[in-house]
């Protein structure tokens, strides 16, 4: 962050959440310029930002459409307008198929699903409102999270997809969110996915299924998925923002971090510490491990401070190797560990815009759980 | 929770937080029991459930007033009419302190403080808005968070504070957020509290200072509270709810705890384990340890089971000891690690009133952060 952030919101009481639309825009093109190497569609995935604004100025740059976990967040997105949407996510639940019925009346909507069950919900809805719903059969590959690898088990799931009434087998989707650190750079991980993937992948074409769309997500491993076979689009999250574990294992720069919480130093009694007002309803209680330590953000303005600690509205500082130190009543911008999780603590976020100002925006699709 | 907890709100589409007004008024009764037992006032702190309907219940119950962590919290719970305020936080910032002026207008408000910057910043504004606001200096425990325990320090802010204009000096806040587990019914815990509070109170005593407030909180070692001498008021945060962290340690049953997140498996693909609709940012990304494993939330219908990892909208749980095991499209309810950062994830909650029937409520202060 430029050392103006915090003077042009020295009015804006702490903690907020910063973005900077600069490095948003960097980020996004960052992001399409690779893509558009490897001839991928990218779909951004809303549920990092949660924001109308910033899925606008992504949409502008070319996405194809939003992807969203939750029915929540894609009802929001919609929003926009018709919008080619996909909901990442296995939808169980009878309610949550009858909202995606309804949204697919008016456009596009794909789901992720593992199940016949939460396509039979679906396809109920679907018949029940006279649309489509469009299936992405889940392929595990790797994380064993959802998803399925046997090729006899998503050639069945596509069958059922593409023979039931209101559903369509519109293709296959994957998330490499095993992938980070140096698994997400070594060409073998990749080989190891293909493995696998290749006889799915053949089983599917044997049969007349050959997936229109295949869509793989994951941020550390972004840069890399073209050396996964066959895809044909991209999911892109926290990318768009960047956060503290990204930037550990050196899949962004501190300077491609767009999200900070800017925090108050306000207590200094202890010494070797101050105690911040931005802690864990403020940052997400959120950890990672650097240096043997665990850390809960990243304080942009000394790089030799750790957060050490979060209480519920408290940070610990460990300021001891800082020459100078973080003083008492001032303002300190954090990189949250997990922008995802900081993000969605918040109703609005201060933009810091191209030109300098300063813009009040909603994150809109905050808490949309369902 | 009664079974048909779930059954009452099996229309509410999840994942979604449940409280039970029944469980929440006997935690306020066992509280006020203790309380009454040793002449304490009850200060609820709602900084855990965030609703002014459960603060009106407090108050109701015979609570002096609130507290509440950050000036927003407390400018919300001001809707329920002129109530005793405190603000039991370093109040570091001018937009902070010219708010809590404004407060204090109205009605009476205390700040804790631990810096005479803090009371500066207080004071300036106190004047401007013609109020007077009231100081309770921070004692430290022992946990260092914040606080002084040098006699001659806290002396030399009382003084302070009662010098100023615009401040006056009320007395002492403290906090054992140290003390859980043995270490909470330790008597020997409380004395070494004792070693070190003995001098100040006696420092303060012997200028003619001493404190009409002495106000302790933490809910682990709530019941042994009167082990700590010269205390007048408990502040009640977790209590009033409860969680797997209060639970895990002893300090409550199962039974006790009074929120829960209520969610629906959405994959059983892989063996031994199933997937849930309640993520981090359901449950919060808080961890406890318990016979050597991380866990996320204690699933209430299957005490075998473990949630073992969360990622933003996917929980993880472990049902290999699950006999039997929760099934795909199920409905569990799962306490949280930690209620206060799992209810401020929510805009509402649902609770089950004591005659069964299903109220939805507002998380009104929730996101308050400043």
């Amino acid at each position: 962050m430029k050392k103006n952030s915090l003077q042009i919101t020295d009015r804006v009481p702490t903690p907020f959440l910063l973005i900077e639309e600069e490095i948003v825009k960097k980020n996004i093109s960052r992001i399409h310029k690779y893509a558009d190497k490897h001839g991928f569609a990218v779909r951004p995935h809303i549920k990092t930002h949660k924001s109308l604004e910033i899925a606008r100025m992504h949409l502008d740059s070319g996405a194809v459409g939003l992807a969203a976990a939750k029915v929540g967040e894609a009802e929001v997105m919609a929003g926009l307008g018709p919008v080619d949407l996909t909901v990442a996510y296995p939808a169980i639940g009878q309610i949550r198929a009858e909202r995606i019925a309804k949204l697919s009346v008016k456009q596009r909507v794909r789901v992720a699903v593992d199940t016949q069950f939460a396509m039979d919900e679906l396809a109920g809805e679907a018949v029940k409102h006279g649309t489509t719903i469009g299936v992405l059969v889940m392929f595990d590959a790797g994380l064993h999270r959802c998803g399925i690898s046997d090729p006899g088990q998503v050639v069945k799931l596509a069958r059922y997809a593409e023979a039931t009434p209101g559903l369509c087998f519109d293709g296959i989707q994957l998330y490499l969110g095993h992938l980070y650190d140096d698994a997400a750079r070594n060409p073998e991980s990749f080989e190891r996915i293909n493995l696998s993937w290749e006889p799915v992948h053949e089983a599917l074409c044997n049969c007349g299924l050959k997936p229109a769309t295949v869509s793989s997500g994951s941020t550390p491993s972004l840069e890399n998925t073209h050396l996964v076979r066959h895809i044909t689009e991209i999911r892109v999250g926290t990318a768009i923002l960047n956060d503290y574990f990204v930037m550990k294992y050196n899949h962004c720069t501190m300077e491609e971090c767009a999200a900070r919480v800017v925090a108050t130093v306000v207590s200094d009694v202890m010494p070797g510490r101050v105690i911040i007002d931005a802690g864990s309803k403020a940052l997400s209680a959120k950890q990672l491990l650097r240096h043997e330590s665990l850390e809960m953000g990243y304080v942009a303005e000394y790089p030799d401070a750790r957060i050490i600690r979060l209480h519920e509205e408290h940070g610990w500082v460990d300021i001891s190797r800082c020459n100078p130190a973080p003083k008492l009543g001032e303002r300190l911008s954090i990189i949250p560990v997990n922008a995802s999780l900081c993000v969605n603590l918040y109703d609005h976020f201060h933009m810091i815009t191209s030109d300098g100002g300063v813009q009040k925006e909603r994150v809109d699709a905050r808490g949309c759980l369902v």
